[in-house]
This record gives C-alpha cells, structure tokens and sequence, in this order.
C-alpha cells in the first residue's frame, strides 16, 4: 500500500481519495489557499461540502501550511487544482516534491505563448517545478469522461492514465483500478491532453440548443434542438480531431474516453453548458461573465479563449487555414468580442458541397 | 421545381416535405398499407396524427392503391419506409420507378446473408428493383442526425446525402437545402449506411444509465451515471469505426454528421432508449419485447440481431478477432438469449492494459 498526497481539495481531487483508499493507499488530501474552508469542514465533519459526502476512512485533510507534513513519505503526488491554479500547483510543487516521485495531474487546458504555439498543462507543471528536479520525477495524467461526484458514489467511470513513462502508468493504474473505475493506459500524452482541453470548448457550445429553445418559448416544448446539438457534436469532434493531428498526437485518440467519450459527458451539463445557454437565448456573453455567472469558475470559456487567440495567431502564420475551426472561432468571437450566436453550419465539415 | 413521390408516411418520410415544399417542390405523399389510417388523417385535417401538425401546402396524401398515379410525373422517388418494410418497399419501387428517376432511401439498417456477410440496405432496394431497372435510376439515401419532428418544425438540421452518384447528389441536396435543413453530400455511401445502422445498435445501450439509476432507486438522485454511458458511447464509436473500416468504408466518416453525430442525437432519446432503459433496470430482454413495449418498433434492436448473428459467423470465419466488439456482442447476448446486462467494461477499447 502506497501513500498519495493531493494538493487540492476540489470535488474531482476530492472524489479520487475513494477509488484510492478502496485499494488500501493511505491518502493525504492538502487544500489550497482557495480551499480553506473544505478542508475546515473535511476537518470537522468528515464530509466534503460540495460533493456532500463523507470522505474514506484513509483520507486525511490538510490545510496549505501543512503541506510538507502532508508530502512526506507520500511516493505519489496528485496535482489535483483547475487550469486558473496550474502555474501556482507547479510553485508548490516544486517545493513539495522529492526525487523518484510520481506525479498525476488531473488539470485540463492548454497553454499558449504569444506566437500562438500551444502547449500542454503538464509542461507548465513541469517549467515551474524545473528542469532538474522535473527530470527526476515521472509525469502523468488522468484524462476521459469523468464526473467528480459519479466517481466518489462508485458509480462505474472508465478513464485513461496517459503520459510518456509506461511503467508509471502500469503502477498508478494498479493503485485507482477497482470494480467501479476502470482505467485504461497510453503513452499519447499530447493527443489526451488536447482532447480533454478541447472537449471544454465545445461544451460550452452544447448549451446553446437549451438556450434557443429558452429564447423561442419552447423550453417544454416537444421539439428539442438534438439536431442542431448533434451537428455541433459532430464538427466538434472534427475540430478536435484536427487539433490533435495538428500537434502531433494521435488521431485514433479522438475517437476514445478522453475524445468523444469525454465530450458526451461534458455535453450532458455542468457550468460551461450553462454559460451556454445563457448565450443560445441571446443574452451577450459579456453579460453572462459579469452578472448571471459571476465569480464562476469557466474552465471551457478560458479554454476557448486561450486556444482561440492561438488560432489566430496560427492563421496569421499560415500554419493553418481560415476556414479551418470554424466552430471554435465563432466561440472565440462571442467569447472575445461579445458576437451574437450565428451558428456557421455551412462552414462545417470543410464547408458545405 | 420537380415533384416527388414518397413511399410511407411516417413521420421522417413526412418531415422531408417541409423542406421540399418550402423550396416550392410538390410533394405526393404515398402510404404503406400499414399507414391508412395517417393518409385518411391527413386528407380529412391535414395533419400528420404523429407529428402532431399540419403538413404544407403542396403535399399531396394517397393511399397506397394510388401510387401509379403519385409517382406518375415525379423525378425524385423516395423511399420512406422504415428497415423492415424495405424489401417490400423495393417491390414496390419496382413497379413504380422509371428510368431517369432519383431515388433517395432514408431507411437505417443492415441486412447480413447466411455467412455473415453484411451489406446496406439500398442493396436490398436495388435487388428487389432489378438489376435492368436498378441499373437506370440514381440511388442515394439521407444519413446524419434527424429527429424528424425537428425538422417538420424547421429547427436546424445538418444532414449528408450520400451515394455513388454526385450529380444525383448535388441536385437532390439542391432541392433539400433551407435556411434550416442543412445538407452535404458524400460518395462514402458505404460508411455513411454502416454509420447510420449502427448508430441504432448502441442507441439501445445509451438508455442502460439511466435503467440502473432506476434499479437503485437513485432516478432522482444527484449522481447520474453519465461517466457509465460516455464510457458506452466511445466505446460504441470504436466499434463503428473497425465496421466501417472492415466492410471498406472511409474511416472519416466515423467522426462526421452520421457516426458520432448520428450517436449522440440517436443517445438523447427515442424508443430503443427506453428498450435499453428497462434492460438497465434488470428486466430481461424478453420481458421488454413481449410485454412492456410489446408491438413498438425496435429498428436498434432489429440491428443488434442481424449484426450480432453476423458477427458471430464472421468470428467462426476468423474475418474478426473473437476480442474484438465486446459491446455489440453483449448487447447480442441481452437480445437474443436474454443475457442479464454486466457490461464488459474491461474488454473495450482493445481490452484494459
């Protein structure tokens, strides 16, 4: 039995403790600075207040101050914060971890540089933890479809551990696998981690069927929007395809967990939906950010905005062409500039013919 | 403008005459003999019973024993029936067809000899038609997702024409194409009909989250289970993609309008939905058939028999590995020997590892 340590207590941190501690591993669970008051809870009560259930017997919570305490003899690291929290998660860590260790992120997004060169969230891991103490520890990633609180109720979940060391892989599998988590490996890092960013992005635009039928009056109708939704889904899928082809990665990764599979799950609700429709019943994206969904966390709006602004960029170089992504633009320009929703169908599928 | 006659009036077949009539094509309307009393409706009230609204102006209904007469003068043909009236339809066709027409299918579904060889339903038209007949008319069918009441009511639709002829094509998506049907076309008829038939094999197993919610007495709870039907839904892509590629399709073609597209709006509802619903609960397959949706037309389920048993042979024949469709032949067992559901959520994706 191995010891874990987490640093960060949200719900899919926090829900990861019970696959692991169902497996016997000993897990120390270190809130953020953002997460005092869960760990005060976990403290007291046992019980996670978002997920609003009691945490495993073999969870024990820290607070930030305890970090050290609470990585020592710990032979795997969970880097367990969102995408807003990754260049602050590779500070800590660099501190936090010793050579030999394992390190599994759980963080989805991409980063990019003022070229438009995108780059995966791991890789700002590893810049701030350095390249000599980054080269001494292995690095890895839990990509698919994978709700927090369905894994924390032991509801079956099928996910990938992706990275380059396969070793590593085989033993963090070992440590998560139960009856109800199913977790497959690959050595596709890249290709993984952009499917799991880029399914963010689309997400978002699967709100907008649920919106436009808000804005027709239809919201109890019998007719839905499953075409328009669908259409969305397929070029989506396209869109990432491209994108992993385009980095490097595996195309066949696209059609997995982390690719469609992790698409269908995010389609099916959550905040970046819900900005979504929010947007398909004609309410100003501005709007949306800065009164209806104030100080929520958009993980797949900040997703578009990084990789959207790539985009442009990557035009601008020619290294792709301007009527690739047409889907991902017109997100980026009611993101970025407050456009209305006009979905552009005839530019799908490499244009309409 | 054409005219065109259609072969059944069931509700997709009599959704396709909003966007023919709104590009101010006439539309002559033609029920089965199981459909006499959707005719008789439509010609006393102009409503179509089962979409609940009006049909356009332009649309003429007849009965069946006035076929001749409605296909007399029509350019395009299209046959409306559903997968298991499609030999019949072709009978039909081959008394009612003359050279020069267009013939559009929008029948979903495969046919399988005794050796397991599978092939698309057009075949099965063109067969009963006549090589002569056959021979001279354009064969084409519409794949892609399209729940029909959406399109009756004008809410965006993307769809794809496929088959081996693109002028055909390009004329018959010409006469389609609205502000609100929107239409691409393919000469991937193969993977485009491989597409759409199995995207109602694994339509079955999206309705099992939602029955094993049911047997937990959780179907109002807060942890759904859509991490279980993600898994299925990639797991059902995969699967897709090796039918396309084994009968000779384009790969392509998996992650467009009539593979995952078709999937997902096909996953969101519908009578094979609730067939698997109530597999998910635990009530035995046989159970479902003869008495809770005893007489409902199972097109998915009618495709997990036919492709099951094909499979099945095709193993014998060592064409596919034994490893290989772990789901389709779960569902095949369900169906056919009553199989209580345990997905084998360690076989997919090439077995775990």
């Amino acid at each position: 039995m191995s010891a874990v340590a987490i640093l960060g207590a949200g719900i899919m941190a926090s829900a990861l403790t019970v696959p692991l501690t169902r497996n016997g591993h000993r897990v120390h669970l270190v809130g953020t600075h953002l997460d005092t008051e869960i760990i005060d809870a976990i403290q007291r009560t046992g019980v996670h207040p978002h997920l609003g259930i009691a945490l495993p017997e073999g969870v024990t919570a820290f607070q930030l101050e305890q970090a050290r305490e609470a990585f020592a003899g710990a032979e795997v690291a969970i880097s367990g914060v969102n995408s807003f929290g990754v260049t602050w998660a590779g500070q800590q860590l660099s501190a936090l971890l010793r050579p030999g260790m394992r390190v599994l992120s759980i963080t989805k997004g991409m980063d990019a540089d003022g070229a438009g060169d995108l780059r995966i969230l791991p890789e700002v891991l590893m810049e701030q933890v350095g390249a000599g103490l980054a080269g001494q520890v292995t690095w890895s990633a839990i990509v698919g479809p994978s709700i927090a609180g369905e894994v924390a109720v032991e509801h079956d979940t099928a996910v990938v551990f992706t990275g380059t060391d396969q070793e590593s892989l085989d033993a963090l599998a070992h440590m998560f696998r139960t009856d109800a988590y199913h977790v497959w490996t690959s050595t596709d890092f890249l290709g993984h981690e952009i499917g799991a960013a880029t399914k963010n992005v689309y997400a978002f635009a699967a709100g907008f069927m649920e919106g436009l039928l808000d804005a027709a009056g239809e919201g109890t109708g019998q007719y839905r929007r499953y075409n328009y939704g669908a259409a969305v889904f397929a070029q989506g899928t396209r869109e990432m395809l491209r994108f992993i082809e385009l980095l490097g990665g595996d195309r066949e990764t696209t059609t997995g967990l982390a690719g469609v599979g992790d698409l269908f799950v995010t389609s099916m609700g959550g905040r970046n939906v819900r900005a979504g429709r929010y947007v398909g019943s004609g309410v100003p994206f501005s709007e949306v950010r800065d009164q209806h969904m104030k100080g929520v966390t958009l993980e797949g709006v900040a997703a578009i905005e990084v990789i959207g602004a790539a985009i442009e960029k990557l035009t601008e170089r020619e290294v792709i062409e301007a009527e690739e992504f047409p889907l991902l633009r017109h997100l980026y320009g009611i993101i970025a500039h407050d456009e209305p929703l006009e979905m552009p169908f005839r530019d799908f599928f490499g244009g309409m013919r």
